[in-house]
């Protein structure tokens, strides 16, 4: 069957960005120049020209820019993005026959003394296209257009010996900004996509336990407490501070220190096994304190511009409200009783997941909606969301819609350490940001791959890493080393990684900065614990943030570079470049304009001093390709005088890294 | 909004072979076992089941193939293509609770012994997924189950010491022939894919101008002439053999010989200069015969198993009946004057483009569409359609889609030399075969790219290569060059290369096998003329087949190799080998069982002998890592005594190149 209108010649094909064809999102920031690219083409040699169209999905109206085109058939295009929330974007390109006529009579005009080409005629024909123009435009643009054409026809009257260009650049523009779209081909689908505010983009957090916030060792902390500690985590330079459930905890089951089976008296329990009599997902645990302290707590973190994230686990302990109130939402076995989780031959008899197959999945979807809806109408704009990866899908792509409705500036952070589908697709699904693979990845060759992958298309178009050295769940073998030097020397190099190689960070902290290295079992080999000895999960701790091997100024450091250094607040712009020595990482973010380099040398190393001439791709940091440049190392302040490509560098293992900035 | 059905929990992501997401078909051979990949998972860990729906769009059954997990979430299942035409397929998964709780119960009977293993209530589990398959199930199938059902309740009754798995794999079998589909996802998009003859695939072209076809020097050749000359070229083993446009030339602006821009008496004109009194695109130039003569033709070619491939060149001469018939479909200038095609300062004044953008462009696109409709019906199937590029694309794809509806055997080779999205265009748009850039491939590096990118995902799925070392309009610089032996280095390599690389391929002959090399212009160095001198694009040409020079005896032997080897009969199968000379190209063709595997060395280096170790990729050729193996060169017959991945090859230019089979 015919089309509606066959001459539409022009053919749009491979616009980016777009995930999945325009299932998904692609995701920006406010204040971005979004750039979109797509091959345009059509039959033939007739010009083309296209134009960009986009609005902020609460508006009807399209806006307008133009393409330029690139090289092999591929246009670029632009548009700035100063809202929040969902934009559309779709294309539209036509064949441009006046841009065509003013080529094709150029060429004619230059070949005019051979005698053949009839300029006369070819003016005509460009009478007739302003013409066209003429009666396409408005008031003083028609006017004008109707004079262009009939100054060809008088020129077209005259018999020259010779004939200039008699079309101005202004009359080419004017043509322009009144195209004939009558056969124009719009692409087929609007392409969504997401602005999230720039802390979406660049942040820096900081995960502690309330419980363990207490100056008083032994005395369960509260939400005043971590109140009190905000100046100081704020002096550090984190931007986000989340806390673990602060549920009340269930007392059915309830997990003993070193998650001993039984609880013994006194025991505080999981924060993860949510809900006991007191409530559950929105309620507070009496001992952290009131929703007057949690206010307190929010508006002191925003007077610090910090985000208080909170930790967003669906599941239930046996005591929850909701396992008598809703018992449809909960798997019965035959013999009545409620599956709790298990992962066959081991139980978990205090946590109950939710059935997201149940009968009544609608009020489930709702309720679960509720608990985000609940804290964000407290004034909570991240929630780090646990386990994400054990709940249907197709419900995360509609909760996290709904709850942008409202508040389209809330972060989500998905905690899914699972396979590569599943992380990226609850990225597609909605997640803000998502945790990554780096706490595995610890050799040179699979972090320049995993950083690679992340950092480009298309994953960086929806995923964005937030990588973090530890988590209550997880210390990496690798720290759990001495003497004392060696440990200071990964956790150094772990979190000067994380804060460079990656816009979004994270530490689980006083555990980080304090270097605690314990394992729950001794870890012989790669094959240990990956669990904290005496963790906070299952008892309180008292930190001593005042030891004197505490890392916490080289991390206020950090934080320092990242907010100083604006091609540290991004992951698209990541270079790795070459040095032959396994054991040093180099990598260099540059800002589009070129005013701001950093390149990190990192000594991957700790045991051993490393060094090796780099391979500097100096494009890549907005430099010549010889001469000599200087960079400042900003940890330290030193100024090195380098040349060209190769430069040598050495790394102590006690100093980590160099981080420099390029001097200009 | 919430979905309709929240439960449903798969997601099927990345399907291949998929174009432009479903928007264009993927192409396959009839007898192809169609294989389809793609990213299907969940969260949690639940095990999932999933099957392929396919049907051949006259269908409207749809047929289902299981699919089987590969790795890392991603799934591949197979199906059958045994007609031609277009055939659908998408995917349906769902979360196979059944198969998640066998696993479940192996891990617990494994574990019974630590006591805490409640195995009967795991039994009771059981009992109820085999209830439910039973009622899913049918007459025996639904009595079997509900026996299973009933078996796994007693035992649960039975209070053992150790419990066996108490599931059969017929069992298991049968419950997954009985899928609970309640909450099944199926992909939202039906992919197209596009089947065709082997053909399509695999062809063997030469071309000729029936105008030169005669006995006789100085004689018109005819229909007739072309008829006679059929068992010779079905004896070199040509499958297709095509003619330059065979319809009544135009008078007007007629081109004289070797271009001249005006004809002298008795010059025949360019066949492309379509259309004169006698008729246009569906008649005949009297010169060359009757329909009759036509008719014969075409049933000695199908009699020799040779396809005739007609040129469908849209564009007419002054004098073509459409001019006076359908001014419409023509561009008119001011002066009342048809437009002439151009490149300005350029001017073919002999040829009239057709104007898509016509008012009655529907009437135009019926008129075209008639061509081919009008040979089809007189039994040709394969055509060459001439500069494709510069008629609208959605032509194309409405005007090929409507011939291959009564004619889905179909062939259209596109002759598009032009930018890359422009050529991959026209292949997703429906052509079956199109030519390529390798006219101007010559160095190995290039060679190797190009070839590289047409023999992969995603281009292969959609464009088929059809490779032509010289055609009527480019007799490339490289075959300008004396002495005759030289010269005939040249025509061999290219030739082999052609045949070797690509399972389609074509010559223009004689010119090509009798080594014709004289440009209209001395060509100093690249910049000299790709036209023939004195060529049969102006006149008739008397070819002496009989010259001694003739590489024809190669050129057969070359066509009975690619027939006997089956792994020359597709693309996807290219592999390059490393050699370290730059003069050598080194690349295999294996077919999926591993029963023929060629393994081709080319000497590019015309005037000397060139030599190297070869590394080969012996896993691509089907061989073990190491051991000693046999090589037959199908040019001589001669074997070689291998070992291992390093063998030494060297090449005299006369000799220019091995196409080694791998003997087992």
């Amino acid at each position: 069957m015919k089309p509606n209108e066959g001459r539409s010649r022009v053919v749009i094909e491979q616009i980016e960005p777009s995930v999945d064809a325009g299932r998904y999102p692609a995701k920006r920031i406010l204040g971005d120049n979004v750039r979109v690219t797509a091959a345009i083409f059509a039959d033939g040699h007739d010009h083309i020209a296209a134009r960009l169209l986009y609005r902020h999905s609460s508006k009807k109206q399209w806006q307008a820019a133009p393409f330029v085109a690139t090289t092999n058939d591929m246009w670029s295009a632009q548009f700035p993005v100063d809202m929040l929330g969902e934009w559309r974007f779709t294309i539209e390109a036509w064949i441009d026959h006046f841009d065509t006529w003013v080529a094709d009579l150029a060429k004619r005009l230059a070949a005019q003394q051979d005698g053949t080409q009839d300029i006369p005629l070819a003016l005509r024909i460009g009478a007739n296209h302003l013409d066209a123009a003429a009666a396409r435009a408005k008031g003083t643009d028609a006017e004008a257009l109707k004079l262009a054409a009939r100054s060809l026809h008088s020129l077209a009257e005259q018999s020259l010996a010779e004939y200039l260009m008699p079309i101005s650049a202004e009359t080419i523009a004017l043509v322009a900004s009144y195209p004939d779209l009558s056969f124009a081909t719009k692409y087929p689908v609007e392409l969504p996509l997401w602005v999230d505010r720039e802390r979406a983009r660049f942040s820096s957090w900081y995960e502690l336990f309330p419980r363990s916030a207490s100056e008083m060792p032994g005395q369960h902390g509260t939400l005043c407490d971590v109140a009190a500690r905000v100046p100081e985590i704020a002096a550090m330079g984190f931007d986000v501070l989340y806390m673990p459930p602060i549920h009340p905890i269930g007392v059915a089951y309830r997990k003993g220190k070193n998650n001993a089976v039984r609880a013994e008296a006194g025991d505080v329990g999981s924060p993860w096994a949510i809900g006991a009599a007191e409530g559950g997902h929105t309620a507070i645990l009496p001992e952290l304190g009131t929703f007057t302290d949690f206010h307190a707590l929010v508006s002191v973190a925003k007077a610090n511009n910090i985000d208080i994230a909170l930790d967003i686990a669906f599941q239930c302990s046996p005591d929850h409200p909701w396992v008598t109130e809703h018992p449809a939402w909960f798997n019965h076995r035959p013999d009545g009783s409620i599956q709790y989780a298990e992962n066959p031959p081991k139980k978990y008899q205090d946590i109950y997941p939710l059935n997201f197959e149940s009968a009544d999945w609608r009020g489930l979807w709702d309720a679960l909606y509720g608990v985000f809806k609940f804290w964000s109408d407290r004034g909570v704009r991240v929630f780090r969301v646990d386990n994400p990866h054990t709940k249907a899908l197709p419900f995360w792509e509609w909760c996290i819609a709904e709850v942008l409705k409202s508040a389209p500036d809330t972060i989500f952070l998905a905690e899914a350490f699972t396979r590569p589908h599943v992380m990226y697709s609850l990225a597609k699904a909605g997640f803000t940001q998502g945790y990554t693979y780096f706490t595995w990845r610890t050799g040179k060759a699979e972090l320049q791959e995993y950083f690679t992958e992340i950092a480009n298309p298309p994953v960086r178009d929806f995923f964005r890493p937030n990588v973090w050295p530890n988590t209550p769940d997880i210390l990496h073998a690798q720290f759990q080393v001495e003497p004392l030097a060696e440990r200071r020397a990964v956790f150094q190099q772990r979190v000067i990684l994380a804060a460079t190689l990656s816009a979004n960070y994270g530490i689980y902290g006083p555990a980080y900065e304090l270097l605690e290295g314990r394992p729950a079992k001794p870890a012989p080999g790669k094959t240990g614990s990956e669990e904290y000895l005496d963790s906070e999960k299952y008892q309180l701790r008292a930190w001593n943030r005042n030891d004197p091997n505490s890392i916490a100024p080289l991390i206020t450091q950090l934080n320092r570079i990242r907010r100083e250094n604006l091609s540290l607040q991004r992951n698209e712009n990541l270079v790795f470049h070459t040095v032959p020595n396994d054991n040093m990482l180099v990598y260099s973010k540059t800002t589009a304009d070129g005013s701001n380099a950093v390149l990190v040398v990192v000594n991957l190393d700790p045991k051993a001093e490393q060094s090796g001439w780099l391979d500097l791709n100096l494009a890549a940091l907005g430099l010549p390709w010889q001469g000599w440049f200087d960079v400042e190392d900003l940890l330290t302040g030193v100024v090195y005088h380098w040349k060209d490509q190769w430069n040598f560098v050495s790394l102590k293992p006690e100093v980590t890294a160099h981080i420099f900035r390029i001097m200009r």
